[in-house]
Protein backbone atom coordinates (compact mmCIF):
# COMPACT_ATOMS: atom_id res chain seq x y z
CA UNK A 1 0.00 0.00 0.00
CA UNK A 2 1.31 3.26 -0.66
CA UNK A 3 1.26 6.62 1.74
CA UNK A 4 0.49 10.45 1.78
CA UNK A 5 2.69 12.89 3.60
CA UNK A 6 1.66 16.07 4.22
CA UNK A 7 4.12 18.21 5.85
CA UNK A 8 7.39 21.12 5.38
CA UNK A 9 9.97 21.14 3.40
CA UNK A 10 12.52 22.96 4.63
CA UNK A 11 16.34 24.39 4.52
CA UNK A 12 18.10 24.38 7.56
CA UNK A 13 20.81 25.99 9.02
CA UNK A 14 22.14 23.38 12.44
CA UNK A 15 25.11 24.03 14.75
CA UNK A 16 25.31 20.52 16.84
CA UNK A 17 29.02 20.22 19.22
CA UNK A 18 30.12 18.25 15.92
CA UNK A 19 29.58 20.99 13.36
CA UNK A 20 28.02 23.05 11.28
CA UNK A 21 25.86 22.81 8.52
CA UNK A 22 24.17 25.59 6.91
CA UNK A 23 20.71 25.68 4.58
CA UNK A 24 20.68 21.54 4.55
CA UNK A 25 17.61 19.83 3.47
CA UNK A 26 14.80 19.75 6.01
CA UNK A 27 11.41 19.68 6.43
CA UNK A 28 8.79 17.17 7.93
CA UNK A 29 7.67 15.75 4.53
CA UNK A 30 11.73 15.17 3.44
CA UNK A 31 12.40 13.20 6.40
CA UNK A 32 9.31 11.19 6.71
CA UNK A 33 9.94 10.17 2.64
CA UNK A 34 13.26 9.69 2.84
CA UNK A 35 12.51 6.61 5.48
CA UNK A 36 9.25 5.92 4.51
CA UNK A 37 10.41 5.31 1.05
CA UNK A 38 12.53 2.43 2.18
CA UNK A 39 9.23 0.43 2.55
CA UNK A 40 6.73 1.28 -0.08
CA UNK A 41 5.68 4.17 -1.99
CA UNK A 42 5.23 7.81 -1.04
CA UNK A 43 3.75 10.72 -1.92
CA UNK A 44 4.50 14.06 -0.59
CA UNK A 45 2.53 16.97 -0.34
CA UNK A 46 4.44 19.96 0.04
CA UNK A 47 5.75 23.67 -0.44
CA UNK A 48 8.62 24.92 -1.24
CA UNK A 49 10.38 28.50 -2.93
CA UNK A 50 11.92 28.89 -6.08
CA UNK A 51 15.09 28.46 -4.15
CA UNK A 52 14.67 25.09 -3.48
CA UNK A 53 17.60 22.99 -4.82
CA UNK A 54 15.46 20.05 -6.83
CA UNK A 55 18.34 18.26 -7.68
CA UNK A 56 19.10 17.16 -3.71
CA UNK A 57 15.84 15.45 -3.65
CA UNK A 58 16.37 13.20 -6.90
CA UNK A 59 17.73 10.87 -4.23
CA UNK A 60 14.06 10.02 -3.44
CA UNK A 61 12.52 10.07 -6.63
CA UNK A 62 15.16 7.00 -7.19
CA UNK A 63 13.21 5.76 -4.20
CA UNK A 64 9.83 5.85 -5.97
CA UNK A 65 8.35 8.94 -3.79
CA UNK A 66 6.29 10.72 -6.44
CA UNK A 67 7.07 14.35 -5.44
CA UNK A 68 4.22 15.60 -7.98
CA UNK A 69 2.69 16.88 -4.96
CA UNK A 70 5.13 19.16 -4.03
CA UNK A 71 4.42 23.13 -5.34
CA UNK A 72 7.11 25.48 -6.15
CA UNK A 73 5.87 29.02 -5.14
CA UNK A 74 7.09 32.45 -5.74
CA UNK A 75 9.48 32.84 -2.93
CA UNK A 76 11.56 31.41 -0.10
CA UNK A 77 11.59 28.35 1.39
CA UNK A 78 10.69 27.45 4.76
CA UNK A 79 14.00 28.06 6.83
CA UNK A 80 14.74 27.01 10.30
CA UNK A 81 18.05 27.71 12.29
CA UNK A 82 18.72 25.77 15.34
CA UNK A 83 21.68 24.57 17.91
CA UNK A 84 22.06 21.96 20.12
CA UNK A 85 24.28 22.05 23.24
CA UNK A 86 26.43 18.49 24.50
CA UNK A 87 22.64 18.00 25.68
CA UNK A 88 20.69 17.63 22.85
CA UNK A 89 17.73 17.21 24.58
CA UNK A 90 18.51 21.07 24.79
CA UNK A 91 17.88 22.81 21.45
CA UNK A 92 18.03 26.63 20.92
CA UNK A 93 16.24 27.63 17.49
CA UNK A 94 17.87 30.57 16.21
CA UNK A 95 15.09 31.61 13.91
CA UNK A 96 12.33 30.20 11.94
CA UNK A 97 11.82 32.02 8.65
CA UNK A 98 8.34 30.28 7.29
CA UNK A 99 8.45 32.07 3.62
CA UNK A 100 6.17 30.34 1.52
CA UNK A 101 5.25 27.77 4.60
CA UNK A 102 3.03 30.77 5.81
CA UNK A 103 0.26 30.48 3.33
CA UNK A 104 0.88 26.44 2.88
CA UNK A 105 -2.81 25.62 1.80
CA UNK A 106 -2.74 21.96 1.17
CA UNK A 107 -4.24 20.52 -1.53
CA UNK A 108 -4.37 17.04 -2.47
CA UNK A 109 -4.42 15.85 -6.10
CA UNK A 110 -6.94 14.04 -7.18
CA UNK A 111 -4.96 10.91 -8.03
CA UNK A 112 -3.77 11.10 -4.39
CA UNK A 113 -7.26 11.13 -2.47
CA UNK A 114 -7.30 7.15 -2.61
CA UNK A 115 -4.14 7.00 -1.08
CA UNK A 116 -4.92 4.87 2.16
CA UNK A 117 -1.92 5.30 4.26
CA UNK A 118 -1.91 8.91 5.34
CA UNK A 119 0.71 11.03 7.34
CA UNK A 120 -0.22 14.56 9.03
CA UNK A 121 3.09 16.04 9.85
CA UNK A 122 3.23 18.41 12.55
CA UNK A 123 1.21 21.68 10.67
CA UNK A 124 -1.18 23.45 12.04
CA UNK A 125 -4.68 21.58 13.03
CA UNK A 126 -6.80 23.60 10.56
CA UNK A 127 -4.69 22.53 7.82
CA UNK A 128 -4.45 18.81 8.85
CA UNK A 129 -8.32 18.65 9.20
CA UNK A 130 -8.57 20.49 5.62
CA UNK A 131 -6.47 17.31 4.30
CA UNK A 132 -8.40 14.72 5.91
CA UNK A 133 -11.46 16.44 4.56
CA UNK A 134 -10.27 15.62 0.87
CA UNK A 135 -9.18 11.77 1.36
CA UNK A 136 -11.58 9.20 0.53
CA UNK A 137 -11.75 7.08 3.54
CA UNK A 138 -8.04 6.59 4.19
CA UNK A 139 -7.46 3.21 5.77
CA UNK A 140 -5.00 4.28 8.71
CA UNK A 141 -4.29 8.15 9.50
CA UNK A 142 -1.58 8.87 11.60
CA UNK A 143 -0.68 12.28 12.93
CA UNK A 144 2.13 14.63 14.50
CA UNK A 145 1.68 17.36 17.18
CA UNK A 146 3.49 20.31 18.88
CA UNK A 147 2.80 22.03 22.05
CA UNK A 148 2.72 25.27 20.06
CA UNK A 149 -0.40 23.62 18.80
CA UNK A 150 -1.49 22.08 21.88
CA UNK A 151 -1.62 25.27 23.81
CA UNK A 152 -2.72 27.87 21.07
CA UNK A 153 -5.15 25.98 18.79
CA UNK A 154 -6.75 23.56 21.37
CA UNK A 155 -10.06 23.17 20.42
CA UNK A 156 -8.83 22.84 16.64
CA UNK A 157 -6.56 20.26 17.76
CA UNK A 158 -9.56 18.86 19.20
CA UNK A 159 -11.88 18.62 16.02
CA UNK A 160 -9.24 16.94 13.87
CA UNK A 161 -8.27 14.46 16.91
CA UNK A 162 -11.48 12.62 16.53
CA UNK A 163 -10.83 11.55 12.91
CA UNK A 164 -7.03 10.45 13.84
CA UNK A 165 -5.99 6.40 14.44
CA UNK A 166 -2.92 6.66 15.90
CA UNK A 167 -1.00 9.66 17.22
CA UNK A 168 2.50 10.34 17.41
CA UNK A 169 3.86 12.70 20.07
CA UNK A 170 6.71 13.11 22.69
CA UNK A 171 6.23 12.62 26.33
CA UNK A 172 5.89 15.81 27.22
CA UNK A 173 3.50 16.80 24.50
CA UNK A 174 1.59 13.82 25.71
CA UNK A 175 1.60 15.73 29.79
CA UNK A 176 0.25 18.50 28.70
CA UNK A 177 -2.19 17.81 26.44
CA UNK A 178 -4.03 15.27 28.79
CA UNK A 179 -3.15 17.69 31.44
CA UNK A 180 -1.36 14.77 33.71
CA UNK A 181 1.93 14.25 34.63
CA UNK A 182 1.55 10.71 34.55
CA UNK A 183 2.05 9.18 31.41
CA UNK A 184 0.22 6.19 32.18
CA UNK A 185 -2.76 8.19 33.36
CA UNK A 186 -2.34 10.45 29.98
CA UNK A 187 -2.70 8.36 28.05
CA UNK A 188 -6.31 6.75 28.41
CA UNK A 189 -6.94 10.84 28.62
CA UNK A 190 -5.90 11.08 25.03
CA UNK A 191 -7.44 7.80 23.46
CA UNK A 192 -10.91 9.79 24.75
CA UNK A 193 -10.17 12.29 22.37
CA UNK A 194 -10.21 10.04 19.07
CA UNK A 195 -6.54 8.42 18.28
CA UNK A 196 -7.02 4.52 19.68
CA UNK A 197 -3.46 4.33 19.48
CA UNK A 198 -0.32 6.54 20.81
CA UNK A 199 3.22 6.39 20.08
CA UNK A 200 4.56 8.59 23.15
CA UNK A 201 8.42 9.26 21.89
CA UNK A 202 10.91 9.63 24.90
CA UNK A 203 13.89 10.45 22.96
CA UNK A 204 17.54 8.64 25.09
CA UNK A 205 14.43 6.35 27.15
CA UNK A 206 13.10 4.88 23.97
CA UNK A 207 9.31 5.18 22.82
CA UNK A 208 6.16 3.34 24.36
CA UNK A 209 3.43 1.91 22.27
CA UNK A 210 -0.26 2.47 23.75
CA UNK A 211 -3.07 0.38 22.11
CA UNK A 212 -6.03 -0.67 23.73
CA UNK A 213 -5.12 -1.47 27.50
CA UNK A 214 -1.98 -3.07 26.16
CA UNK A 215 1.74 -1.34 26.94
CA UNK A 216 4.69 -1.74 24.66
CA UNK A 217 8.07 -0.72 25.24
CA UNK A 218 10.84 -0.18 22.58
CA UNK A 219 14.34 1.11 23.39
CA UNK A 220 16.48 3.56 22.24
CA UNK A 221 19.56 2.69 20.44
CA UNK A 222 22.69 2.59 22.29
CA UNK A 223 23.98 6.22 20.37
CA UNK A 224 27.11 7.02 22.10
CA UNK A 225 26.69 10.34 19.95
CA UNK A 226 23.85 12.10 18.54
CA UNK A 227 25.67 13.51 15.25
CA UNK A 228 22.53 15.99 14.63
CA UNK A 229 19.17 15.01 16.09
CA UNK A 230 17.01 17.47 13.62
CA UNK A 231 14.24 15.07 12.16
CA UNK A 232 13.93 11.79 14.26
CA UNK A 233 10.80 12.48 15.28
CA UNK A 234 9.52 12.69 11.61
CA UNK A 235 12.04 9.99 10.27
CA UNK A 236 10.44 7.66 13.06
CA UNK A 237 7.56 8.57 11.74
CA UNK A 238 8.27 7.63 8.55
CA UNK A 239 9.34 4.07 9.14
CA UNK A 240 6.83 3.48 11.43
CA UNK A 241 3.54 4.79 9.00
CA UNK A 242 6.08 2.80 5.80
CA UNK A 243 6.10 -0.30 7.47
CA UNK A 244 2.53 -0.56 8.11
CA UNK A 245 1.51 0.64 4.45
CA UNK A 246 3.83 -1.71 2.99
CA UNK A 247 2.86 -5.08 5.70
CA UNK A 248 -0.79 -3.68 5.55
CA UNK A 249 -0.97 -4.89 8.64
CA UNK A 250 -2.22 -2.46 11.62
CA UNK A 251 -2.37 -5.88 14.22
CA UNK A 252 -1.25 -5.24 17.57
CA UNK A 253 1.73 -7.66 16.83
CA UNK A 254 2.38 -5.50 13.68
CA UNK A 255 2.21 -1.69 15.47
CA UNK A 256 4.91 -3.18 17.43
CA UNK A 257 7.01 -4.21 14.58
CA UNK A 258 5.89 -0.57 13.72
CA UNK A 259 7.97 1.22 16.05
CA UNK A 260 10.75 -0.66 16.02
CA UNK A 261 11.50 -0.07 12.43
CA UNK A 262 10.28 3.78 13.56
CA UNK A 263 13.43 3.55 15.65
CA UNK A 264 15.17 1.82 13.82
CA UNK A 265 15.10 4.52 11.09
CA UNK A 266 15.50 7.47 13.67
CA UNK A 267 18.93 6.30 15.11
CA UNK A 268 20.25 6.03 11.62
CA UNK A 269 19.01 9.76 10.80
CA UNK A 270 20.92 11.31 14.07
CA UNK A 271 24.17 9.61 12.66
CA UNK A 272 25.04 12.19 10.64
CA UNK A 273 23.49 15.76 9.40
CA UNK A 274 20.49 16.33 8.26
CA UNK A 275 18.74 13.41 5.91
CA UNK A 276 22.86 12.17 4.71
CA UNK A 277 22.40 9.11 6.54
CA UNK A 278 19.42 8.06 4.89
CA UNK A 279 20.36 8.08 1.63
CA UNK A 280 21.54 5.50 0.93
CA UNK A 281 21.30 2.56 3.54
CA UNK A 282 20.77 -0.65 2.29
CA UNK A 283 18.25 -3.42 3.21
CA UNK A 284 20.76 -5.50 5.35
CA UNK A 285 21.81 -2.59 7.33
CA UNK A 286 18.09 -1.99 8.31
CA UNK A 287 17.56 -5.33 9.18
CA UNK A 288 20.61 -5.73 11.23
CA UNK A 289 20.13 -3.28 13.25
CA UNK A 290 16.47 -4.17 13.58
CA UNK A 291 18.04 -7.21 15.37
CA UNK A 292 19.88 -5.23 17.39
CA UNK A 293 16.88 -3.61 19.23
CA UNK A 294 15.52 -7.30 19.75
CA UNK A 295 18.95 -8.17 21.32
CA UNK A 296 18.34 -4.98 23.55
CA UNK A 297 15.51 -6.36 25.23
CA UNK A 298 14.85 -10.15 25.08
CA UNK A 299 14.85 -12.15 27.65
CA UNK A 300 14.75 -15.54 28.99
CA UNK B 1 22.92 -20.27 47.56
CA UNK B 2 22.93 -17.88 50.12
CA UNK B 3 23.35 -14.01 50.51
CA UNK B 4 24.60 -11.83 52.88
CA UNK B 5 23.25 -7.91 52.63
CA UNK B 6 24.88 -5.25 54.92
CA UNK B 7 23.49 -2.67 55.38
CA UNK B 8 21.10 -0.32 57.18
CA UNK B 9 17.68 -1.38 59.27
CA UNK B 10 15.55 1.79 59.88
CA UNK B 11 12.57 3.25 61.16
CA UNK B 12 11.02 5.84 58.05
CA UNK B 13 8.57 8.31 58.30
CA UNK B 14 7.03 8.99 54.49
CA UNK B 15 4.76 11.43 53.75
CA UNK B 16 3.01 10.87 50.33
CA UNK B 17 0.21 12.56 48.08
CA UNK B 18 -1.72 9.46 49.28
CA UNK B 19 -1.12 9.45 52.63
CA UNK B 20 0.87 9.03 55.91
CA UNK B 21 3.27 6.63 57.79
CA UNK B 22 5.06 7.16 61.02
CA UNK B 23 7.76 5.10 62.19
CA UNK B 24 7.34 1.99 60.03
CA UNK B 25 10.21 -0.25 58.79
CA UNK B 26 12.87 0.92 56.35
CA UNK B 27 16.23 0.70 55.70
CA UNK B 28 18.64 -0.69 52.72
CA UNK B 29 18.94 -4.38 54.65
CA UNK B 30 15.21 -4.60 55.61
CA UNK B 31 14.33 -3.90 52.02
CA UNK B 32 17.01 -5.98 50.36
CA UNK B 33 15.71 -9.19 52.52
CA UNK B 34 12.44 -8.37 52.56
CA UNK B 35 12.84 -8.81 48.36
CA UNK B 36 15.42 -11.34 48.13
CA UNK B 37 14.01 -13.74 50.73
CA UNK B 38 11.50 -14.57 48.29
CA UNK B 39 14.31 -16.41 46.46
CA UNK B 40 16.83 -17.94 49.07
CA UNK B 41 18.42 -17.63 52.40
CA UNK B 42 19.74 -14.35 53.19
CA UNK B 43 21.68 -13.10 56.23
CA UNK B 44 21.50 -9.56 57.46
CA UNK B 45 24.32 -7.71 59.22
CA UNK B 46 23.03 -4.55 60.66
CA UNK B 47 22.42 -2.18 63.43
CA UNK B 48 19.05 -1.01 65.18
CA UNK B 49 18.77 0.65 68.77
CA UNK B 50 16.89 -0.71 71.67
CA UNK B 51 13.31 0.77 70.57
CA UNK B 52 13.53 -1.47 67.25
CA UNK B 53 10.31 -3.21 66.89
CA UNK B 54 11.96 -6.62 66.56
CA UNK B 55 7.89 -8.21 66.13
CA UNK B 56 7.80 -6.25 63.25
CA UNK B 57 10.47 -8.46 61.54
CA UNK B 58 8.91 -12.02 61.97
CA UNK B 59 7.81 -12.07 59.04
CA UNK B 60 11.07 -12.41 57.45
CA UNK B 61 12.67 -15.21 60.18
CA UNK B 62 9.29 -16.98 58.80
CA UNK B 63 11.03 -16.47 55.64
CA UNK B 64 14.18 -18.27 56.69
CA UNK B 65 15.69 -14.64 56.95
CA UNK B 66 19.03 -15.65 59.29
CA UNK B 67 19.07 -12.24 61.53
CA UNK B 68 22.34 -12.96 63.62
CA UNK B 69 24.52 -10.69 62.39
CA UNK B 70 21.51 -7.94 63.51
CA UNK B 71 22.92 -6.08 66.45
CA UNK B 72 21.02 -4.28 68.91
CA UNK B 73 23.02 -1.51 70.25
CA UNK B 74 22.45 1.07 73.36
CA UNK B 75 20.57 3.85 71.76
CA UNK B 76 17.85 4.65 69.11
CA UNK B 77 17.38 3.45 65.72
CA UNK B 78 18.67 4.94 62.71
CA UNK B 79 15.25 7.38 61.43
CA UNK B 80 14.57 9.16 58.29
CA UNK B 81 11.67 11.38 57.16
CA UNK B 82 10.58 12.08 53.52
CA UNK B 83 8.20 13.49 51.50
CA UNK B 84 7.01 12.84 48.02
CA UNK B 85 5.52 15.74 45.91
CA UNK B 86 2.94 14.44 42.85
CA UNK B 87 6.47 13.99 41.04
CA UNK B 88 7.92 11.38 42.94
CA UNK B 89 11.15 11.59 41.67
CA UNK B 90 11.22 14.76 43.36
CA UNK B 91 11.89 13.79 47.01
CA UNK B 92 12.46 16.12 50.04
CA UNK B 93 14.64 14.57 53.10
CA UNK B 94 12.68 15.98 56.10
CA UNK B 95 15.53 14.90 58.51
CA UNK B 96 17.99 12.25 59.13
CA UNK B 97 19.09 11.19 62.20
CA UNK B 98 21.70 8.23 62.28
CA UNK B 99 21.19 7.38 66.08
CA UNK B 100 22.85 4.09 66.38
CA UNK B 101 23.69 3.90 62.67
CA UNK B 102 26.33 6.81 63.18
CA UNK B 103 28.76 4.29 64.33
CA UNK B 104 27.62 1.33 62.39
CA UNK B 105 31.17 -0.87 62.43
CA UNK B 106 30.37 -4.12 60.32
CA UNK B 107 31.80 -7.31 61.64
CA UNK B 108 30.64 -10.58 60.32
CA UNK B 109 29.92 -13.31 62.08
CA UNK B 110 32.20 -16.46 62.01
CA UNK B 111 29.40 -18.06 60.16
CA UNK B 112 28.68 -15.83 57.90
CA UNK B 113 32.62 -15.64 55.74
CA UNK B 114 32.03 -18.01 53.81
CA UNK B 115 28.80 -17.01 52.06
CA UNK B 116 29.27 -16.65 48.33
CA UNK B 117 26.78 -13.93 47.33
CA UNK B 118 27.27 -10.36 48.93
CA UNK B 119 25.52 -7.34 48.46
CA UNK B 120 26.68 -4.44 50.30
CA UNK B 121 24.27 -1.21 50.42
CA UNK B 122 24.12 2.00 50.58
CA UNK B 123 27.08 2.53 52.98
CA UNK B 124 30.68 4.43 53.49
CA UNK B 125 32.75 3.38 51.36
CA UNK B 126 34.93 2.45 53.92
CA UNK B 127 32.87 -0.26 55.72
CA UNK B 128 31.79 -1.81 52.31
CA UNK B 129 36.22 -2.15 51.70
CA UNK B 130 36.18 -3.36 55.56
CA UNK B 131 33.13 -5.65 54.55
CA UNK B 132 35.40 -7.30 51.90
CA UNK B 133 38.24 -7.69 53.65
CA UNK B 134 36.50 -10.09 55.94
CA UNK B 135 35.19 -12.28 53.48
CA UNK B 136 36.59 -15.13 51.92
CA UNK B 137 36.24 -14.95 48.33
CA UNK B 138 32.43 -14.84 48.05
CA UNK B 139 31.54 -15.59 44.41
CA UNK B 140 29.58 -12.61 43.67
CA UNK B 141 30.08 -9.23 45.17
CA UNK B 142 27.33 -6.55 44.44
CA UNK B 143 27.25 -3.21 45.60
CA UNK B 144 24.99 -0.02 45.68
CA UNK B 145 26.44 3.68 46.35
CA UNK B 146 25.00 7.60 46.02
CA UNK B 147 26.04 10.50 45.35
CA UNK B 148 27.14 11.33 49.11
CA UNK B 149 29.54 9.22 48.83
CA UNK B 150 30.60 9.87 45.25
CA UNK B 151 31.27 13.69 45.78
CA UNK B 152 32.02 13.14 49.59
CA UNK B 153 34.42 10.04 49.35
CA UNK B 154 35.43 9.54 46.16
CA UNK B 155 39.04 7.83 46.63
CA UNK B 156 37.64 5.42 48.89
CA UNK B 157 34.69 4.34 46.62
CA UNK B 158 37.65 4.37 44.17
CA UNK B 159 39.34 1.87 46.19
CA UNK B 160 36.19 -0.46 47.10
CA UNK B 161 35.16 -0.43 43.66
CA UNK B 162 38.32 -2.00 42.49
CA UNK B 163 36.59 -5.58 44.16
CA UNK B 164 33.04 -5.37 42.74
CA UNK B 165 31.61 -7.81 40.47
CA UNK B 166 28.17 -5.40 39.91
CA UNK B 167 27.73 -2.07 40.70
CA UNK B 168 24.22 -0.65 41.02
CA UNK B 169 23.72 3.02 40.61
CA UNK B 170 21.26 5.56 39.02
CA UNK B 171 21.85 7.56 35.81
CA UNK B 172 22.55 10.30 37.79
CA UNK B 173 24.84 8.85 39.81
CA UNK B 174 26.34 7.05 37.17
CA UNK B 175 26.96 10.64 35.38
CA UNK B 176 28.34 12.02 38.17
CA UNK B 177 30.47 9.26 38.88
CA UNK B 178 32.00 8.88 34.94
CA UNK B 179 31.63 12.60 34.85
CA UNK B 180 29.88 12.54 31.61
CA UNK B 181 26.76 13.39 30.80
CA UNK B 182 25.99 10.14 28.24
CA UNK B 183 25.19 6.99 29.99
CA UNK B 184 26.57 5.03 26.91
CA UNK B 185 29.81 6.88 27.16
CA UNK B 186 30.27 7.01 30.94
CA UNK B 187 29.48 2.59 31.44
CA UNK B 188 32.67 1.82 29.80
CA UNK B 189 34.54 4.53 31.79
CA UNK B 190 33.00 3.20 35.25
CA UNK B 191 33.68 -0.51 34.24
CA UNK B 192 37.39 0.69 34.39
CA UNK B 193 37.12 1.43 37.79
CA UNK B 194 36.48 -2.03 38.81
CA UNK B 195 32.96 -3.64 38.33
CA UNK B 196 32.48 -5.70 35.57
CA UNK B 197 28.58 -5.33 34.96
CA UNK B 198 26.48 -2.18 35.91
CA UNK B 199 22.76 -1.88 36.43
CA UNK B 200 21.72 1.84 35.72
CA UNK B 201 18.25 2.41 37.51
CA UNK B 202 16.31 4.83 35.56
CA UNK B 203 13.21 5.33 37.76
CA UNK B 204 10.28 5.41 35.35
CA UNK B 205 12.40 4.51 32.27
CA UNK B 206 13.40 1.30 33.31
CA UNK B 207 16.49 0.14 33.93
CA UNK B 208 19.96 -0.72 31.82
CA UNK B 209 22.01 -3.74 32.09
CA UNK B 210 25.74 -3.25 30.92
CA UNK B 211 28.20 -5.76 30.44
CA UNK B 212 30.95 -6.47 27.97
CA UNK B 213 29.66 -4.20 24.78
CA UNK B 214 26.30 -5.75 25.41
CA UNK B 215 23.11 -3.90 26.59
CA UNK B 216 20.10 -4.43 28.36
CA UNK B 217 17.19 -2.39 28.19
CA UNK B 218 14.62 -3.74 30.63
CA UNK B 219 11.27 -1.95 30.94
CA UNK B 220 9.68 0.02 34.03
CA UNK B 221 6.38 -1.54 35.07
CA UNK B 222 3.61 0.83 34.15
CA UNK B 223 2.09 1.92 36.86
CA UNK B 224 -0.41 4.78 37.52
CA UNK B 225 0.08 5.34 41.38
CA UNK B 226 3.59 4.89 42.71
CA UNK B 227 2.19 5.03 46.24
CA UNK B 228 5.74 5.43 48.46
CA UNK B 229 9.00 4.96 46.09
CA UNK B 230 10.74 4.65 49.36
CA UNK B 231 13.24 1.67 49.19
CA UNK B 232 12.27 0.53 45.74
CA UNK B 233 16.12 0.52 44.78
CA UNK B 234 17.03 -1.51 47.18
CA UNK B 235 13.96 -3.90 46.56
CA UNK B 236 15.64 -4.26 43.18
CA UNK B 237 18.95 -5.24 44.33
CA UNK B 238 16.97 -7.94 46.77
CA UNK B 239 15.32 -9.32 43.69
CA UNK B 240 18.41 -9.08 41.17
CA UNK B 241 21.12 -10.86 43.82
CA UNK B 242 18.55 -13.13 45.24
CA UNK B 243 17.67 -14.69 41.77
CA UNK B 244 20.79 -14.87 40.84
CA UNK B 245 22.01 -16.51 44.28
CA UNK B 246 18.84 -18.85 43.37
CA UNK B 247 19.99 -19.95 40.16
CA UNK B 248 24.07 -19.85 41.26
CA UNK B 249 24.16 -18.71 37.42
CA UNK B 250 26.17 -15.19 36.31
CA UNK B 251 25.83 -15.95 32.72
CA UNK B 252 24.91 -12.57 30.36
CA UNK B 253 21.08 -14.34 30.17
CA UNK B 254 20.50 -15.03 33.39
CA UNK B 255 22.25 -11.46 34.45
CA UNK B 256 19.21 -10.67 32.15
CA UNK B 257 16.43 -12.26 34.05
CA UNK B 258 18.11 -11.00 37.29
CA UNK B 259 17.16 -7.60 36.06
CA UNK B 260 13.66 -8.53 35.67
CA UNK B 261 13.15 -10.18 39.22
CA UNK B 262 14.85 -7.17 40.61
CA UNK B 263 12.01 -5.27 38.90
CA UNK B 264 9.40 -6.91 39.29
CA UNK B 265 10.20 -7.14 43.24
CA UNK B 266 10.76 -2.82 43.34
CA UNK B 267 7.24 -2.74 40.84
CA UNK B 268 5.32 -4.46 43.75
CA UNK B 269 7.30 -2.34 46.84
CA UNK B 270 6.26 1.01 45.50
CA UNK B 271 2.68 -0.14 45.68
CA UNK B 272 2.37 0.06 49.46
CA UNK B 273 3.84 1.81 51.96
CA UNK B 274 7.11 0.98 53.78
CA UNK B 275 7.62 -2.70 53.01
CA UNK B 276 3.95 -3.86 53.17
CA UNK B 277 3.47 -5.18 49.82
CA UNK B 278 6.54 -7.58 50.43
CA UNK B 279 4.88 -9.32 53.26
CA UNK B 280 2.96 -11.47 51.61
CA UNK B 281 3.93 -12.25 48.01
CA UNK B 282 2.87 -15.38 46.41
CA UNK B 283 5.11 -17.05 43.48
CA UNK B 284 2.34 -16.99 41.26
CA UNK B 285 1.76 -13.64 41.54
CA UNK B 286 5.56 -12.78 41.47
CA UNK B 287 5.87 -15.13 38.00
CA UNK B 288 3.04 -13.48 36.90
CA UNK B 289 4.34 -9.92 36.80
CA UNK B 290 7.20 -11.59 35.64
CA UNK B 291 5.47 -12.41 32.67
CA UNK B 292 3.83 -8.92 32.01
CA UNK B 293 7.45 -7.74 32.01
CA UNK B 294 8.38 -10.03 29.12
CA UNK B 295 4.93 -9.02 27.38
CA UNK B 296 5.58 -5.35 27.79
CA UNK B 297 8.65 -5.67 25.40
CA UNK B 298 8.32 -8.66 23.07
CA UNK B 299 7.92 -7.91 19.39
CA UNK B 300 8.54 -10.65 16.33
Amino acid sequence: MSVLVVGSAALDSIETPFGKADDVLGGSAIYFSSAASYFTNVNVVAVVGEDFPLQDIQYLKKRNVDMSGLCVERGKTFRWGGKYDFDVNDRTTLYTHLNVFENFNPTIPENLKDVPYVFLANIQPELQLKVLNQMNKPKLVVMDTMNFWIEGRPDALRDVLKFIDILIINDSEARLLAQEANLFKAAPIIRKMGPRTLVIKKGEHGAMLITNGSYFWAPAYPLEELYDPTGAGDTFAGGFVGYLAKSDDISSANLRKAVIYGSTLASFCVERFSVERLKNLTEPEIESRYQEFKELTIFE
